[in-house]
């Protein structure tokens, strides 16, 4: 059997993911496959428009994110077996910077949590979407229930 | 651990996609769920254009892709395990037919081949990115290697 070997979990840390973690890490645990996590730092400025920078880079705020994302990833690291080297704070566009981390790491599937097309993910666009567009391995998307975007 | 009890997989029975059916057939086996395949005959008429239909619906050639899917879906069963009553041909829109099934078998996980946003996908749109936005249930991609679309 061909299974999966290192699997990636992509945390946005809010209240509904639970189940995505969990079902990554089950996931994982059956193909005996080894499950890393991160969590993408959008801090890209927005350079494309003709006034210049609408939302300037902040490194202070960045840095302060990346800082507690880590935290959050240690304490989702032990609930689910996953050690400090396999958890990942990457900085950037979260598709780019997912996408290069998973094909750095060798990942052959993705897990992320699933919004949908209703409410805010019409607008914002969904992480899922932009993961399972471009990736080059599989990508399993978790539907978050009680979610609204 | 609250696994995966249905899984469904999708097929479209082009030659890249014999990796997508073994890994839904994989997972089904280590989740110890049931495993039901579907192909949808893409068979509405375009009635939106002003000028009436432009493809009318052809009654006969649906029958006749309708039988050909059936004779397909039970060579795919016998080799996947898959017993007659879990395989499903469903007609009109790919992506409604497909999720309607899925919520009358209470499926909790669509496996369907991915062909990424290159090539004709781009044009054409992808049934898994439809299937993700639109599922109430979780959805796994598994990219299809070797294919321009």
């Amino acid at each position: 059997m061909k299974g999966y070997r290192n699997v990636l979990l992509t945390t946005d840390f809010t209240e509904h993911e639970e189940p995505v973690a969990e079902k990554a890490a089950d996931l994982a645990a059956l193909y005996q496959a080894e499950l890393s996590i991160c969590h993408a730092v959008n801090s890209l400025p927005i350079t494309e428009s003709v006034y210049g920078p609408i939302i300037p880079y902040d490194g202070d705020l960045t840095a302060q994110l990346v800082f507690a994302a880590k935290r959050k990833l240690l304490d989702m690291g032990a609930l689910y077996g996953v050690p400090e080297q396999r958890q990942w704070v990457v900085v950037g566009s979260p598709k780019t910077e997912i996408l290069g981390l998973a094909e750095e790491k060798a990942t052959d599937l993705i897990v992320v949590g699933s919004h949908g097309r209703h409410g805010l993910g019409v607008l914002l666009g969904s992480t899922a979407t932009s993961l399972l567009n471009h990736a080059r391995c599989d990508v399993l998307a978790v539907r978050l229930t009680n979610a609204d975007v």
